[in-house]
Order: C-alpha cells, then structure tokens, then sequence
C-alpha cells in the first residue's frame, strides 16, 4: 500500500487516477463470437461451452430435475440466509415501485406517468470459483417487482456440466424458471439476438469478466439496453480516530480479495489510523485463503492523510467511489455532502459486506467514477416510465394559444396545425 | 403512404421495421474532430465553427449583452407562450422528485436511497432553421430540479453570429447562464472533455443530426454518460370510427415535417377511417410549408387495417412507438394494454404537439423501438439515486449470520471477516 501525505489538490487527478480499462481491444474476438452465436443459435453455443467450459451440453436449459436436485443438495443454512437477505432486498426494493400520479398541469391538461416493467430481461451470473448467488437476488428481485414478465438468466456450467446448486437454488427462490448452461460472450449473444433455446431480451444485466463486458458494450451500441457500464470493483474509506483500524483493515481487504485489479482507498485526517490500519492489514491478510489476488490489489492501493473533513469530502466527491465507507464521528451530517458515491456505509458497524449480501440495498452499483452519472441498479433498471396525457376540448383551448405561438416560432407548421384544426372543429 | 390490410403475424416484423440507422460509417469523421476538440479546446472550436457555420467567433460564451439584446428583440407574445409551457413542464416534473424515505428492513438495519443531482451536465440544441427552444425547457427544467449545480448549453451561431433570441430567452428563463456558440461533434466533444471555454460535463443531453448522434455514442462508449440513443422521430396512431380522420391526418403531418426518415404509421380497425384520413392527408400536405420533407416521409409511412382492438395493441406494442396516439373509444382502458410506448396520447384532443410544446410531459422520448427498454427524459435523467446504510451494533448482529453463509459460500473469505471480526468485538 501507498501512503500519501497531505497531497496538492493539483495532484489528485493522478492521485486517483483508475487503470485504464480499454476493452477495445478484445473487440475482434468478442464481435466473431457474437456474430457466430447471431448466425448460429444453439450450436455456437454448444461449441463454446464444449471449447470454455469442457462440457458436453445435453439441453441447454436447465430442467426440472436439476433445479430439484439442487434444492436436495443445498445446504438448509445457506437457504436460510439466502431467504433472509431476500427478504430484506425485497422489503428496500418493493418502496422504489413507483406509483401513478394523476396531474391536472392546468384545467382539463391531464397528465401522468406510469412505470411498466421491460418486458424481457436477461441476467448473467459468471461462473468460476465463487458463484455469484447474491447477485442472483440483487437482480432478479427488483425484475419482479417491477413486473417483467420474461426472466432469463444465462450462466456457464461447472466442469460436471451443472449448476451450481446455490445458483439455481437462488434462481428458483426468486422466481426464475428459465435457466441456460452457457456463459461469457456466447451468453450475452444468446440474450441479445436469441437462439432456438435462448429467449431474445431487451436489456442485459450482470457482471462479468473483461469478454463479456466488451460483449455487453458491442450489443448495447447495436441496440440492446444494458444495466450500466462495467469496471472493477472498488471501495473508498473514509476514517477519522473514532474509527476501528481492525474494522477499516477488514473493510479494505473485502474489497481487495474481489481480484488483482480491485481499487481500495483510505482517506483520513488521522496520522495514528493509517499507521494502525496498514499494521492491521498485514496481520488479517495472512490470514486469507484469497491472499494472493489481495495482495496484488494492495499494490496500487492509497492511504491518504488529508488536513481536514473538507478536503477529504472534495476528494471522495473527486474519486467517485462505488463504495464509501464512512467510519467517522457525525457520519451522518457529512454523509449528506456525499456528491458522487455508488452506496454508502456509515459508522462502525456498517461493513460493505452488509450491502453486498443482505441488508437491503442493491450491490450492482456504479464503478470506475461512473458513480458521477449513474446510479446502482434499483426497480427503476428494469422499468420504462411511460407518460400519457388527456386534453379535454377545454384544456386544448386553454393551451392552444402557447403550442400554436410556439410551433409557429420553431418553423413547424403541421404542429400548429394538429392543434388549429381541432380548434376550428370545437 | 402504404396501404395494408389484415397483415398476417408473421409479416409484422418486416412491416414494422425501421430504416437501419447505422452511424458507424461516420465514425472516422467524428472521431477525427473529437480527437481535435479533445487536444485544441477552444482553438478547435473557432476553426469548426468558422468551417461548418461560416462565422468567425470572437466570445464562444454568450455574453450577459446578448442574452439581453434576445430579451429585447423577442416578440412578448412567443415568451408568453414559453411561460405556459414551462409552468406546466415545472408542475409535471416536480412531481418527480423523489423524498428521501428511511426504511428499517430489519431491526437496527437502516436503509435509504436519496437522489442527488448529477453535478455538471451538458444540453446540445441544434441550429439550422428551426431553432429548437423547446427542447431547453424539456432539458433544463428537470435538470434545475433535480438539483444540478451546473447546467451548460451549447448550440451552434447563426450566419450573423448569434444565437436565435428565442433560444438565448428559453435558456435564461430556465436559469441557464452558460451558452456556447459551438455546435454539431465539436459541441459534443467541447462537453465531454471540456475546453478553456466550455466546461466538461458528466452526462450530455439534447437531440442532434447523424454526426452528433455518432459523437454523441462515441463519447458514451469512452465514458460520459449521455440521455438515450437516438433515431429519427415517430408517431403511431390507433383509430377506430370514433376518431376524427381530419385530425389523425393532421398528427401524421405533424410528425412527417419533421424530415424524410420521419416514420408515421396509422393502425386501424375500420375500412372508412383509412379512406378518410389518406383523403384528409392529401388535402392538408398541400398547405404545408414544409411539404417536400413530409412527402418524403409519407412514402415510407404505412396505414394498416387490423381485425380488432387486440391486435391492434399486439402490433402497436410490437414497434414501441416513440409517440403513441390512441383515437378510439374507451381510449383509457385500452391505454392500460400499452407495454412498449414512449408518450402515449388519449383521446381526439390530445394531439402530439400539446406534449411536444406545453402539455408538461417530457418530448425527449426514445425512438427507433427504444421504448422497449428506455425511458424518456425525466427528473430520474439527471440524477444518481444514492443508496445509503446505518447498522446498529444489534442491527449488524441479527444479519450477520446470514451474511457469513453467504459470503463464505461464494468463497470470499474476507467479506465474512468483516462481519466477524465486528461481532468478535461487540
């Protein structure tokens, strides 16, 4: 880890400069494999998990038996907690769920908006050592409150050709019954333009690797909505003597075992933290069975001393953070300065881990300083906010004079007249 | 226009489909004067500028003597007409902002989202012969109200050097004081990277030609955020006999002016009312000023007879129109079927133009069948939605059970960790 003291404020750019994460480069690979899975259905598909995977697939979609077979296996602890955090993401999610707001603008101008779920959503989930079951939740739960009637979910088998059991068990809990065995770019390809087992979707979500965020990229510029633009994970803390340097260490490491390219930042007014966290990290890292991933994320991470809680909020605001951690005293009155964050995490015992799993709150949040324009995922993700209005011939009298001053003024003189002639027929 | 009757199911793809709209030929362009904007800033600026508008700018910034010269010169009875709309784009807004509500999904577990405004964005206004200060309303008065801190406009001069007056009085109405004389890719550029003039934003806004749309994508795909994808603006109309066939004709119009890859489609469950509006069509086109780009977009329009109001909805909801005009009885229970629309219009009173200019709904709306996935713009467009957490000591007690599971599960030691090593010092 690098300490730094007390740097100019013309030093932060660099400071908090992310590494660049370019997929352009692997867009070649990426759009040949997208093409394939376009022109080919099921049997590029077939090909790519027998080529990534090792898997002979059977049927691509998972069947009955197998999500059977998975309740069987599953762990009842595990289904328990799964059950607990659903809970509590649905209770969070369900007070996003928007209601219709009839407006009179003026007399007889009736207007409203009304929030209609996507019709046809695809989630991925990666594969790999640690399944993402969580995300499972984090996904599929707001879909359904939002009221989208087609839920996909595409992610790649293990090495046996199933599942994981928590994946699907996740899956079914949440109320997803289409499960495809096929991942990485060939997944996000299925869900974009449709294979004969693979239903054709509006908009993609999930995480994935440096493939399939090129994957989500190229589909979303030919038209395919996605959740947001991708990068690593990243966590900043913000700490001040009232802190637990035991509590920040742990905080910082959870964020740095995601993998090598992982960004921790610790910002503090206090010179005794950063000495007591970085002790601290070096004694629980020992302790880490993802030890060497972590210690390469450690590499380019920042501990930051700073003169004040102004400049340590400027610099947050700066940085962007998917997560702010803010040990600190009057967390509250400061988190109201919070700018630019993904999901914010305030006193000593409001680990990220909380969000990550099960307090509530979405985990699929903005990184790589897009928490500047974007938001987490939320019920809004998975909704289009239609608007409809009403005029009644009163009301189009009332507003007849504006749109026909202004429609003339603009050159467009149908617009005027979509309104003159109804005037005259009044 | 194209007349079709009872088209078979299968034949609705091909019937429905838009022209492509493919910008990616243009990418080297584009991507040449971004690059040069990026490196040159200002001094790019006034070389564009001087080549595309033919007007050597001394100030990019409008000066304070401008917008006051707008003021003076602006006919009383045009800002009047601005006044209305924006009361009614303000009231209709408003209701959007979203009050911070603090949820408790368990006991001691503390959970609330805030929406914040994203703080520096960009509103594009295209020049050319209609100057298109509605748009400004539609951009600027949500953004004031979700609370940005700094709103830039920019929009090219005209041949004199100026800007339209109406534009420069819609901008100060809504309280934006920053107007640049730069427009088309150099615009676009000047706002995501940012010049010596032009400040750089976070997320860009506003409608534009092919080049911008590509720049507009570009800059997207480097990471600014930007309102929607764009295509060509589209209307599509349901009417049964209860409609006025004179005022159908004249929305169709309305939206044929706008150019020649306009799309207009007119679904109908009656024999008569295809006659009658083809009829009504040919008698008002032949008074419009802008006949020749509406006669072009005619001759890609298509009016299709359907069996019964079911199938009209499948198909409607099929294209998701950017504007959907239902004319018909029971307009309202109908309008519950919509899934796919952005603006969606009830009733013989209710034309497109009221929501273009001064109903209060928003006009930047998704087209090109982005109404599947998107929505137009609202107060959501300009803000991140925050989450934020406060677990009490009891709070982080009750979950941590189920955090653990999980965490250990997905194999991400150190996640548990920091929810263990909190309890252990409870």
């Amino acid at each position: 880890m690098q300490i730094i003291r007390y740097p100019e404020k013309n030093t932060w750019e660099q400071l908090l400069k992310r590494p660049a994460f370019d997929t352009r480069e692997l867009e070649y690979t990426v759009s040949a494999i997208l093409g394939d899975v376009k022109e080919n259905g099921d049997a590029a598909l077939r090909r790519y998990t027998a080529q990534f995977d090792k898997v002979t697939l059977e049927e691509i979609a998972v069947t009955a038996e197998e999500f059977e077979a998975a309740n069987a296996v599953l762990d009842e602890s595990l289904k328990t907690a799964i059950r607990t955090a659903a809970t509590n993401i649905e209770t969070f999610h369900r007070a996003q769920v928007e209601p219709v707001t009839m407006l009179e603008t003026m007399p007889g101008v009736q207007c409203w908006r009304k929030p209609v779920g996507i019709e046809k959503v695809g989630l991925y989930i990666p594969g790999g050592t640690a399944p993402l079951f969580s995300t499972i939740l984090m996904l599929a739960i707001p879909a359904r409150l939002a009221g989208c009637s087609e839920i996909v979910l595409c992610t790649p088998p293990g090495k046996n050709g199933a599942v994981h059991p928590a994946v699907l068990w996740a899956a079914r809990y949440t109320g997803i019954t289409q499960v495809f065995k096929t991942g990485g770019v060939q997944a996000i390809g299925a869900m974009a333009y449709g294979t004969e087992s693979v239903p054709k979707v509006y908009k993609i979500f999930g995480p994935g690797n440096q493939y399939v965020t090129c994957a989500k990229q190229l589909v979303n510029s030919a038209g395919v909505a996605i959740d947001m633009p991708a990068g690593p994970s990243e966590v900043a803390v913000f700490a001040d003597d009232s802190c637990v340097p035991a509590f920040v260490a742990a905080d910082l490491l959870s964020q740095a075992e995601h993998g090598a390219d992982s960004q921790v930042l610790l910002v503090t007014t206090s010179k005794t933290v950063i000495a007591a966290v970085e002790q601290e990290v070096a004694a629980q890292l020992a302790l880490l069975p993802r030890k060497e991933l972590a210690v390469k994320a450690l590499d380019n991470s920042k501990l930051v001393l700073v003169n004040d809680r102004d400049e340590a909020m400027d610099m947050l605001n700066a940085y962007a953070p998917e997560h702010l951690i803010m040990a600190c005293e009057n967390d509250e009155a400061l988190a109201t300065r919070v700018v630019n964050a993904g999901s914010v995490f305030l006193g000593n015992y409001s680990p990220e881990s909380a969000g990550d799993y099960a307090s509530g709150t979405n985990h699929t949040l903005p990184t790589n300083g897009y928490a500047t324009a974007y938001s987490g995922v939320s019920v809004d993700s998975f909704v289009k906010k239609i608007t409809f209005q009403r005029l009644s011939r009163e009301g189009l009298q009332a507003l007849a004079p504006a749109i026909e001053a202004m429609a003339a003024a603009e050159g467009l003189e149908a617009h005027r007249n979509a309104v003159s002639i109804r005037i005259k027929n009044l």
